[in-house]
């Protein structure tokens, strides 16, 4: 992903957009053959990033600049039908979306990935029972199988909205200084997006409209956001008190300078961080929609930012949230002990619903189930005991039956079902 | 738009999604038939939100309120079988999407209605010559139907992104308090998803995912930012030195309390301030994602406001950006007066082009063009006449070559190519 | 706080304005003596706003339509020198930032109240130890007073930074249409602005500038972030697994339609969405700053909507927040249980220190520290015991300085100091 | 700027803070003096960035690495009660404080330069008129000295701003592992900070408060809209249409690589973009500021970003906007022409003024001017002209009278006051 974003790379692209765009102009005629043949003299050399930055200092203009510098290499007679009818945007900016496609194209990959390991993990921890929680506070048994194959469904979406998000930005224009192609054919457009994997923008101005940029790192923010949306609950998972699964630790690796037994999730809160850094450039990127008339160049320094950084940042995130995955230490044990810490309330819904079902009203069911519950909350009494020991109940339900309300495969006969919607039925 | 987020709505959605429940239910012998035919009493009854809000008062607790109120209509009895397996959130948050769903709906025709106005804009004004601007600066020809046709092309491309948010959040959950369908079948989920014209969430827990959201609200930002590009193209064009357009003034409207003169584009300046009141939902909506295992409820009061906030603010600005648009006076005139301000400047690219395709050095052409530019610039002389009176661009180009530079009709050759592209093929 | 915001308090506002004006136009001899004290005629009037709101649909501009509305209730003729060489913003703009100002005052108020509770709460629970945590996992022993006191040193700084932002909105502009008083002596604004509590604006456009306002709400974000702060400690403290303190819970009040037995944080994970809520005027305000000109209206809609919900949320936050804090139900047996969840292991950064103290290396230090700590994490072992145990151990720190670090004075011994630090030496 | 920033000067402050916290615990007899007196032995000895970047590869930890090589420099013997006591939160955070310190004096003196600049173009164009703008609109003449003087104040509030800001963040802790001082004596922490150029921290966790720094990134973001603010009406004022100012323009740069007459105002866009950057630091400091517990180390990596990328962005954006303003090129007799554009329409407000002060009811007195005004607009005629042409008018208001109302001095008579408002009494 680094690579992506070298002057290296970035020359290596306006190189081939500009002798594309002969080779278009030579099959139309308007340029000697000759010359854009002599233009892939340089398809080997490697482009002198310091040369450039030198001629840069001088003309204040990059793309002045490199056309020097590419002069230099195959000759300035041979040069001087390059860039021809071409305004420094239809390179500047059909390269910045062939940047924006082939990141798109490693999170796309990074995702997949990601997908593979939630999957292998789901599938491992299917039975695995947990408690679910909301508020944080218990509430009825899941597993640990349910929550990986949930980040799987929310990580597929973000997959189909990488590969939309990538549609969105694979566009090129080499339409001229306000998009009207005056002085160059749309069909040397064609050839160049043809030849570097875009198709053509069907209008644009000198630039291409930044709506399509906006919807791309909108697209990265939501990722972002699922990632964290991954490490809280992995960061839940390692407290202290709860400990039901850890972050993978090498065994070299010191996890504070003063206190050896800790073991931090620090990946995950560094994920949490980094979700944050992605997400900022969403903002900026809206703001960017709004160019004066045919264009103004505020776009430009916050996309040389935000280009690099949110998607080397989303790429570095992603790759550290499949190794979390792939290596989490999971505890099944100490999964059932938290469930069972407060000794079967967890279960006072299926009681509540029962009595119910066995013709009780809802508020009478329910001030039963309450009464036996603050029992065991207050006095640290067994829920099941408590049940089986109130006449009330049991004038409705028989011992067998609130025996059944405490068997755990009545809160995991779906998973089968759940997990055939989610990863198709095998 | 305002309905979709009125108490009434919101209950008659609540109350629809418990009856198609109870159906189900009784269709899978759960609950008795009688009971869930007489859910349906209430079918026609207007509930009675300040009954229902005195009952939360006391409950503290908006589900229950309003189970209480529906038991008040069709009897207690009748009522018993109501919500039964289910939590409150398999109402709230099914009942958001129908809301969200209907917005998008509404937004979706709102787009369709702008596209309709854009695109007769566009060809009314196919040909009308203004200057193109980069940098607010005079760059080359355009018209005014391209500037019609690339706001439809980006708005076009907002409808695709609306109906896509629609797509990802047109998806119900009837899954219980953590997902796991312990106490109701999958059955009921798809029968009420299927009722209220939404599919079921694969995989829920208490809630649905809110990744989903996240990816809605960024996608509203993205369409607010694409308000503010035309708007502020407007504004532009307004400026008292510009002039090329205004918003309709009606009569009675006075623009200031003591400048009668002044017509203001404050429709548009309005619009620019909506599209950040939208955007602003973007942000809390992505932090709403990472929630605390199977569900917290830190996102509730963010939803409760920017839902119909952000949906009705986009509303209203789409159906006002349609009427600027519609109204838009175009003054054609004065937009050939900006772009002759300087004498055929604006020709230059082409006189540059004209010199390097006669074979003077990329350098040298250059050097020429401006050396005549700037006495345009500086004393006010004419470019035409400057090239025609000097003699070595006239050892290069003819007479006859020099005004044939000046033609309007070559930056706008391309106009019939570019609406095809846009608008298709006709 | 809501009733800053009514139309009939702004109204209110705007008269008293017009009416202070008046008295200095009269005062300098610009206007006469008695159309100046006949405005004062309506001082008990209560403005009629649907008859304002009827004219503004006519004339489309608020301000005539209430200047009109005023003329009709003192009469035509003695009206018409009221807001004679004004500008509407000139209302407008020191209406805003009256209301702003009283908001301030209000917020003060609130973080005024809640300091005192938290300093309450810190001092009953100076001495109540649980463990510090850090990533979430036990660190070393804290109190409960030093959480509360950390918090309120939070919030004092907020005091100030309101204190900082409320001076930052309290000036107030009558400089005409663009500013240079052309039309209106300085001494008007002078004299408007004292009455109304105000400083006079050294120098406005038509409007009062705008990084006021963006540093206002930038405030505002902070402090709705320190409340999430809080709550976020508060959420964490009532987990099923931690029980460190739960959330007042009232009799009637019932948690879930369907888990009698749960107690959720509601209300801190709601405070945690309303600090998203705040926090989403920041950048708004922010992009407000930079208006056209001597103004343009796009900060109008984002001030409508961001000034009263911004402070009308974070006045609801301050209070609920209060309440929160002040009925908080803290466990200290729950605290201390938690603390010794690992027998002993939090003590292991002491026994590290008296090791390297008593002239073993920080190397060996550390292996010996983790040597035993880790027999206490896999096999349930007690760190204390399994020091007494080691002979390499014995060989440098005696059994009494073993037992000597694991007491619980050593970490509060400060505690006294910081609190003078934090409430001053009483 | 950037070397606050560089991994030499990060251990520079490291090692500043080890030492003199070895200086006061030897001062506290805790110690050995030479054990302290030995780490000073590094002072002059530049770390091998790239040798501790090795240790931390295998340790995974920064703060221990830094430590392993700073004991190979002293001495393993020497260097073993450096960090004793302390965390590595201590370190780290008291050097990010120190280094957002003296980020915050860069910044200080950059607005100090940027001040002095605006006000000596204040005072060479305190006369200068030009016509003030609602809207993008005429409304009434003002002049450019006054355009400098409100960007003066803006900036000036900022400088304060900015020092309130440093004063936030000027804070050092070394408290131990969640801050109870149980390990080191608050002593120590006293002398590092005093040495330091910071104040101890109240009461800290493991880490500072991070309510904070988000306090500090917001004044950041406040300061770079205003950046945008002078950058947008500089934008404005370059416009083709317009030119009444423009960015200067130095004799070797291409503003374009085909339209050599293109003057772009391309600064002032860029720091439009810049200011963009610097803002989207706001949201996720204040995200920051709920750490979990004692801390999580979620902020770090967002610090690590933003700390450098958003001081650094606005030190060099403060500085390219000085050199925009200190040689900006303003052209005023372009101002003239443009305030005469619509042939004295821009003085109908003092028209009206005096319509009214001569007895005529606002009505009439809107009505007069609106029928002459709207004669220039749409005929062309001039405004002086017709209003002495038209016999109602002629009725309350003599020729000279109206001749009066077009005198420029009216305007601008203020001027004095408001500079000695902004700049002092001189």
């Amino acid at each position: 992903m680094v690579a992506i974003w070298s002057p290296e790379t970035k020359f290596r692209i306006w190189y081939e957009i500009e002798a594309h765009a002969c080779d278009a102009q030579a099959g139309l005629g308007v340029i000697p053959k000759e010359n854009a043949e002599a233009v892939w003299k340089a398809k080997d050399v490697e482009f002198d990033v310091a040369r450039i930055d030198e001629i840069e200092a001088i003309t204040k203009h990059d793309v002045i600049a490199f056309l020097t510098h590419l002069a230099e290499i195959i000759g300035n007679d041979e040069a001087r039908f390059v860039h021809q009818g071409m305004t420094s945007s239809d390179v500047l900016d059909t390269c910045f979306n062939v940047q924006l496609t082939r990141a798109a194209d490693i999170l796309i990959a990074d995702v997949e990935k990601l997908l593979a390991a939630l999957k292998r993990r789901a599938y491992e921890h299917k039975d695995t029972v947990r408690i679910g929680r909301s508020h944080g506070i218990h509430a009825e048994p899941t597993t640990m199988g349910l929550t990986f194959a949930r980040f799987y469904a929310e990580m597929d979406r973000n997959l189909s909205r990488l590969r939309d998000a990538r549609a969105e930005i694979a566009t090129g224009a080499i339409s001229g200084a306000v998009g009207t192609f005056a002085n160059i054919d749309p069909a040397v457009e064609e050839h160049v997006c043809a030849q570097m994997g875009l198709v053509p923008e069907p209008i644009s101005t000198q630039v291409i409209p930044r709506d399509r940029h906006a919807a791309f790192f909108a697209t990265l923010g939501v990722v972002a956001s699922s990632i964290e949306n991954i490490a809280t609950e992995i960061r839940h998972m390692q407290r202290t008190e709860v400990l039901e699964a850890e972050e993978f630790f090498s065994k070299g690796q010191k996890g504070s300078s003063a206190m050896p037994h800790k073991r931090n999730p620090v990946l995950t809160e560094n994920l949490t961080g980094l979700a944050r850094l992605v997400r900022m450039a969403v903002v900026p990127a809206m703001e960017n929609v709004a160019l004066w008339h045919e264009r103004d160049i505020s776009h430009s320094s916050v996309e040389r930012n935000i280009g690099p950084d949110a998607t080397i940042t989303l790429d570095f995130a992603l790759a550290r949230l499949t190794t979390v995955i792939d290596k989490l230490v999971v505890y099944p044990e100490n999964m059932l002990a938290n469930m069972n810490k407060f000794r079967g309330l967890v279960m006072s819904q299926r009681v509540l619903l029962a009595l119910t079902q066995a013709g009780v009203s809802r508020e009478d069911s329910y001030r039963l189930v309450q009464r036996n519950a603050m029992k065991v909350w207050e006095e640290g009494k067994d829920f099941k005991e408590e049940l089986l020991g109130d006449a009330d109940v049991l004038a409705v339900l028989s011992a067998e039956e609130i025996e059944e309300k405490f068997d755990l495969g009545y809160h995991t006969k779906n998973v089968d079902t759940i997990f055939a919607r989610v990863f198709g039925e095998e």
